[in-house]
């Protein structure tokens, strides 16, 4: 069995638990939409791709689900729910198994949360937990059948150590994120995801049961903005210019703000299929990007943008700087969302996501 | 698949969480004397009894193991490594499976302060969580090869009906349990635990494969005193006390202690060889009182005794009393332990525990 990741972050990038004002499972809507969006597809790719007799299900073997990166919002429950029926309609004509679902996310996630929310009535699977990183093996050898992760393939494993170090050219200095940073920042966080998925492919084609299934939704840019001075980081390169005037008022120091990155990284359809099919562990079946509700749809007011913003991102800013500058931080945050023509107009966001089904070879 | 159990306290039965000096994790020293004990026993009867030809585990199969009712300590983690090992040894000669180990307990148990302390490093199971009642199905059928319990059954589904029926026999005014109550609260107690064993015993008999073993550790009291008036209870007891006179200063209502009492039985060795016989599902493989330490041994002092107690009922206490009477309550406790010549006295400590290996039948 493979070690378990030892990178000293992995614990802080769980979403705000509870359900709170704050918490991530009330401040999810927008991820809630690209979850429907790929519900059809899901559907679809079951239907016609899942091999029911390579599967070669074993007297009374449950057929096993993971959701890997599920957080612990009402969303999760919902995907399950239809990746469920979709497999069910699937075994139609034979005798239907049971299932059993993995729930996955980083050990700090607020599972108790999780374990609420699920039904208490009607449940038609077994329901377990796996607490850990998706970048190590988390599942004896071929136990699963269907894998799926929604919104979490974005979240890079650790901050590139390059970006941390004042000697390297991808230092980066005075921000947060890649955005609006020079090209070696971008190239040392696009190195990263290449090697964050190439680890995650290489643990789930171990416990992938011959026959059985990939499906991916992965947070991204269009290839053609794949630049990065133009991505959906910018709302990132906001909270960071906030953090920098709070340096300016002496509430932060610019040394802090230096140390911190947000582990965060958008792919473009092009890059994903490279380095898919570089690691040579899957086939891609289908890629498509997603059509996506803009985020002023999903979230019509200020406040609702930056409680989705918190949501994500308070645990790790917490960790780094303390309690304290939160709420001064998100505050102007709000003022600053506000007073900006580029953030209030939706056709300044660019953010997508990639659906992407995925076999084993 | 079978429906979740409705009992409306089945939530508060978890153990105190965290690590703080209320935890159960602090507050478990007798459970382990209770473990280590019944450790050499399990390891001869894996042993002796694993039929690894009938487990005829399919190709890259893990074997499946279960802790149900872990709690969230630290003890849980320790009895999985020995059971891990004993059943190594067992696989010497052949090629070494995988393991995946389950932990279960209540929704509201700990889960978080549990995935803590699973070791990082040098782990050899898969680890996964299992949230709900053991007293309905849990995991697919035939999916388990191992299944442990330690120090959870003494725990009932719920607070049998009739004692807090004001209009039964068993009403059990002005106690929290059934020790120095008339012989129909015991019954009910009694009748309430058999049932529970016997849902316990029909859910497991489905989940464990053919070939697989089952080890329980259950809190009991010996044959000779399994008469209500003399039984481990009476800590319980000296609990119940301190609410009345708490009553009697008017802090709490005599008719809110009325309604409150411990789902807790200890059985006796014969009650419990009769309730498997009867059950009908599992063959009673070994059945042995376990020669445990003294609780005076495991916990010298009066504010580990208090400690000890509180760990186990704070939260069920706290739900139906509030969280003001805890602290005071507990005080009250320990005056009332040092002053009793009966409670100190370790021969008076008539706490023993079965240790009862099963095969399906």
């Amino acid at each position: 069995m493979e070690a378990k990741s030892q990178s000293i972050m992995a614990d802080s990038y769980a979403m705000n638990g509870g359900d709170g004002p704050y918490s991530y499972a009330q401040n999810s809507m927008y991820q809630r939409g690209i979850m429907e969006t790929a519900k059809r597809m899901i559907n679809e790719e079951i239907a016609m791709k899942l091999d029911i007799q390579k599967l070669s299900l074993a007297a009374s073997e449950p057929i096993r689900i993971a959701d890997l990166g599920c957080s612990c919002g009402p969303n999760t429950i919902l995907a399950i729910q239809n990746n469920l029926e979709a497999l069910k309609r699937k075994f139609q004509t034979h005798p239907t198994p049971e299932f059993q679902v993995f729930f996955n996310d980083q050990v700090s996630n607020d599972f108790n949360s999780l374990f609420a929310s699920l039904p208490e009535l009607g449940r038609q699977y077994y329901a377990a937990c796996v607490p850990g990183s998706f970048h190590v093996r988390l599942f004896p050898t071929a136990s699963l059948h269907f894998v799926y992760s929604s919104c979490a393939l974005n979240w890079l494993s650790k901050v590139p150590k390059e970006v941390v170090d004042k000697t390297d050219p991808a230092w980066n200095q005075g921000r947060i994120h890649y955005t609006g940073a020079p090209k070696e920042v971008f190239e040392a966080y696009s190195d990263q995801f290449a090697k964050d998925i190439g680890s995650f492919l290489q643990a789930r084609v171990k416990e992938l049961a011959p026959g059985g299934l990939m499906a991916l939704v992965i947070p991204a840019v269009p290839d053609m903005i794949s630049h990065p001075h133009i991505t959906t980081g910018s709302e990132f390169e906001l909270v960071g210019s906030c953090l920098m005037d709070m340096a300016k008022m002496g509430i932060v120091s610019e040394a802090k703000i230096d140390t911190f990155n947000l582990p965060i990284y958008y792919t473009y359809p092009k890059e994903l299929r490279q380095i898919i099919e570089g690691n040579g562990c899957f086939s891609i079946e289908r890629m498509d990007i997603l059509n996506i509700p803009k985020q002023h749809i999903a979230m019509p007011d200020l406040r609702q943008r930056t409680l989705y913003i918190r949501a994500a991102l308070e645990a790790l800013i917490e960790k780094h700087f303390g309690k304290k500058i939160i709420d001064p931080l998100f505050e102007m945050y709000s003022r600053k969302l506000s007073a900006s023509p580029i953030f209030l107009n939706p056709e300044n966001q660019k953010t997508t996501a990639i659906f992407v089904l995925l076999k084993p070879i």
